[in-house]
């Protein structure tokens, strides 16, 4: 669990973990990219952020606190910068650059799901914008301040609304308010020896009503299944009322409208309880790593895993580039050169690392395991040992702190991901490897694109891409201009291969351009009819999932 | 697979295979109900039925038949009626008597998808009411014509909608036209070693589309999961033109809309493709009976399956009062005779039957069976061997006609069904045995109440009531307000006990009363504001759902 909650502007988590680049990896940097020397951080105090004055008028504010309290409302000026964004690469480079952009104009963190309600109502009656903040990890620009045609914008920041509300052991239902962190809802499952099992690489900060406002997926998804698969209740506050569907374990009572909330990303309302399937915390932890000869054969070696039925609970699979530098990164330890070694015998110079671990009780999970394994082998995927995979499971949160300082040595580096039927993932790989290869090779150097499966499914699975190249900007406007002109050619790749705009980080604003070519234009239309519904006023994180309000 | 699929107007399937009651069965009826004898059907012949000529302008039959071709579309007598009913218990009441109401004015059955999309547009702007026509398989009012408000009202018959459309083999993906019955779907599949693995009762009539229309369950569902689980992609055509959502293994990309789609019952569109998961046809079926000591006892084993994920694929539980009469129903013959004989020897002269089907692999079937029967018999769950399973999965398509024969002889003969967490079974059993017990009472002799559970779910299970009363109505309108009385208590306590007003028969117009108790006064404006959206003339099955129109 992190020291605190609250992160750095310039970058991700407790900066007590900060992490530095190991001098093989600047001394490859610097050969690949011609990159490598660390950049000055402009941005580091309050004034250096160049922050507009709240533009709430005063009446308008002291309504708000009368509703919340006046210890429940804030509007110095660094609390505003750090409501304003989320950690998106482009988030990241407007703070580090000290132009935040537009900012709320105070952040209110109401007290109790009834002052919550009466926030957004005041808030609709008023046209003042609402943006909710939760673990404040999106990458998509869910978290940007917009104003534009409102009298002004607030971070509603739901920190005070957290913890176990209701918890039924017997059906295995545990409800909790929205605004409870992932640690902190772990924590009080524990007791109780149970677990959510949903560890998106946010989990230190993300809330639970995040997770589901944003269909959030966790690293053991493929076992625990997706946050909407575990969604069997919510409530929301939206700016008509609240909306309240109850726990149901399997219904026929029309369309299920909790998977219309689930997803919503605060532009309907703000999901302030969530139910959620829990279960029994395992028994045991079976971590694996492996070499699949190629990333194809690996593929379809998870495939067969999940035919089968004998998947593990966490499946992933990197391809030839990201193996290599996964392997750069753990450096020269010993265990690594040992490594190296044991698939020089083995014939392998190259290969695709993956990594599987079962959950559950000791029958379950070493039946699957041993079931799995053979369907591995019969691949010629090798088998590692269990080390790389407790390695990767020690440091699976950490990936953020690596952004920080490939950042501060002024580099580009970002990730997306997205998911699509088995038979086409091979297609989405190589559209999406190919125009993110071309937008960075144009910026200059060898740009580096890794990819891999992390989330399996019966009928396809997850493709998850980080790439590194060279980011020549120089001013914040410059280089969200460059960022734009990658993301955007990825995306195009995206729809155009027929994958989904996000398997996991959801719309928010960045994708929110790619949204009609998924789901047409009914499907927008029947968004902005839900959100008309339930937010009249359109003042519920505008801008967000639909481009324009309704 | 049925040798037609026009089902006769007063009772279901083929008459070929109509059932009758046992002397055993008649005597017990006579002496706790006091009624067995034959009673007359007023209509069978087209003359007997009560029907208003077709009230659609002579223009606009000619508009539709133009769109449609003239060999498309009917509107003789019989056929109107026949599309005018579903096939619940008030159904049967109002055809047998000769008194189906108002029927469509003609009955379109478009030849492709491009067709369907014009008649819709077509009848949006001429305001004609449209009802879809799939199976014909309601039991919840959703064939029912509604034409006040309407310049006419057409049932639009999807059987010319039919056939595999695409099938993706290495995502295990199969894309069926939505009129495709479901027999039809497996046998297209079976060529492929493929299922769907859906089979609800309805299964030789139902159509896929209409199984996603009305968020169906099958008896395997346990298993293969509900119909909803395994709709990866839909398209479907509404008055506002298609809405399309691609097959998505898992997205973060906005709220699912499949899922807005998924049960909507055609009040906002018809769903004519469907693209669903589908499995491997299993290569062993485990089919074993076994007999619990109690119906609170067997539902907390059946539960300890689900949690040790062991549970079977179908797994099922009468009640003892349903046990009695499935055993009853069983006859005298010489198994049944040495089920007795054994029963007796192990003490148990009443218990609850239980029934496990285990599906998949050898392996995989063998091995939940084995850890099953260890969790089953740590609960004195006796098993019974491999014969009554068997003979159930025989027979389970049969219920129906059974229900004809009842109706035959005089009774009043009901199903309802519900789900809740674990924790609620116990009291929603109560509560809706109790309800039905007065409301059946009330009118006369010892009514019959028995109770199964067929649906498990990690954090809830299902249950189906079957209930047999006196009907002592003598006009359709009397009987038709007895059932009302019975259904309303039935319902009422439903949501009083914390139940869903219906696990998999889906709402239409019988229980649209009790949808606001269950997803509130939001989730009916959602409801509404959807349909506003893709239908604005409210023509789509009005009076579904939703009690009124947007």
């Amino acid at each position: 669990m992190p020291d605190s909650y609250e992160m750095p502007t310039w970058g991700w988590g407790d900066s007590a973990h900060s992490r530095d680049l190991s001098d093989a990896v600047r001394a490859r940097l610097q050969t690949q990219l011609g990159v490598g020397k660390e950049v000055e951080l402009v941005a580091r105090e309050e004034a250096d952020f160049n922050v507009q004055d709240s533009l709430l008028d005063e009446r308008l504010l002291q309504g708000l606190s009368e509703l919340v309290g006046e210890e429940n409302i804030r509007s110095d000026k660094m609390f505003r910068v750090l409501r304003s964004a989320g950690k998106s690469y482009p988030d990241m480079i407007s703070l580090r650059g000290g132009e935040p952009g537009d900012v709320p104009d105070a952040v209110v963190q109401p007290a109790d799901q009834a002052s919550l309600r009466e926030v957004l109502s005041y808030c609709s009656e008023h046209a003042i914008a609402v943006t909710p903040f939760g673990g404040g990890t999106s990458v998509v620009g869910g978290l940007a301040t917009v104003r534009e045609g409102f009298s002004g914008a607030i971070s509603v920041d739901l920190t005070n609304l957290s913890g176990l509300t209701s918890l039924d052991a017997e059906s295995g239902l545990a409800t909790f308010a929205g605004g409870t962190r992932g640690p902190a809802a772990e924590q009080l499952l524990s007791d109780h020896q149970l677990t959510i099992g949903h560890f998106p690489q946010s989990f230190e900060y993300g809330t639970v009503g995040g997770f589901v406002a944003t269909r959030s997926a966790g690293q053991s998804s493929t076992g625990y299944g997706r946050i909407d698969k575990n969604v069997i209740g919510l409530t929301a506050a939206t700016p008509t009322g609240p909306v309240r569907f109850a726990p149901m374990p399997g219904t026929a009572a029309g369309p299920d409208l909790r998977q219309l909330l689930t997803g919503s990303e605060g532009s309907m309302g703000i999901i302030d309880t969530v139910t959620l399937q829990v279960k029994k915390t395992p028994d045991v932890l079976l971590d694996r790593a492996w070499m699949a000869p190629d990333f194809a054969t690996g593929r379809a070696a998870l495939r067969e895993l999940e035919k089968a039925g004998c998947a593990p609970d966490v499946a992933r699979l990197s391809d030839e580039s990201e193996t290599e530098v996964s392997l750069l990164l753990a450096g020269d330890s010993t265990p690594v050169k040992a490594l190296r070694g044991y698939l020089g015998l083995r014939g392998r110079n190259s290969g695709c690392m993956m990594i599987t671990c079962f959950e559950g009780s000791r029958l379950d999970s070493s039946q699957r395991h041993r079931e799995s394994s053979d369907i591995l082998r019969r691949h010629g995927v090798i088998a590692l040992g269990g080390a790389p995979a407790q390695g990767w499971r020690k440091g699976r949160f950490a990936g953020p702190y690596m952004r920080d300082a490939l950042m501060d040595a002024g580099l580009f580096v970002e990730t997306l991901e997205t998911a699509a039927p088995w038979s086409q993932l091979e297609s989405v790989y190589s559209a999406v490897g190919d125009a993110l290869r071309d937008a960075l090779g144009s910026l200059g150097g060898e740009p580096l694109v890794m990819c891999h499966v992390s989330h399996l499914y019966q009928t396809g699975a997850s493709l998850y891409f980080t790439f590194i190249g060279r980011q020549p900007g120089a001013s914040v406007a410059e280089k969200i201009q460059v960022w734009h002109g990658v993301k955007s050619a990825a995306c195009d790749a995206i729809i155009q291969s027929g994958g989904t705009i996000s398997h996991h980080h959801a719309v928010g604003r960045d994708h929110a351009p790619w949204l009609e070519s998924e789901i047409g234009e009914a499907g927008i239309r029947l968004l902005r009819a839900a959100k008309a519904e339930l937010d009249p006023g359109g003042i519920m994180n505008p801008g967000r999932l639909v481009l324009t309000g309704s």
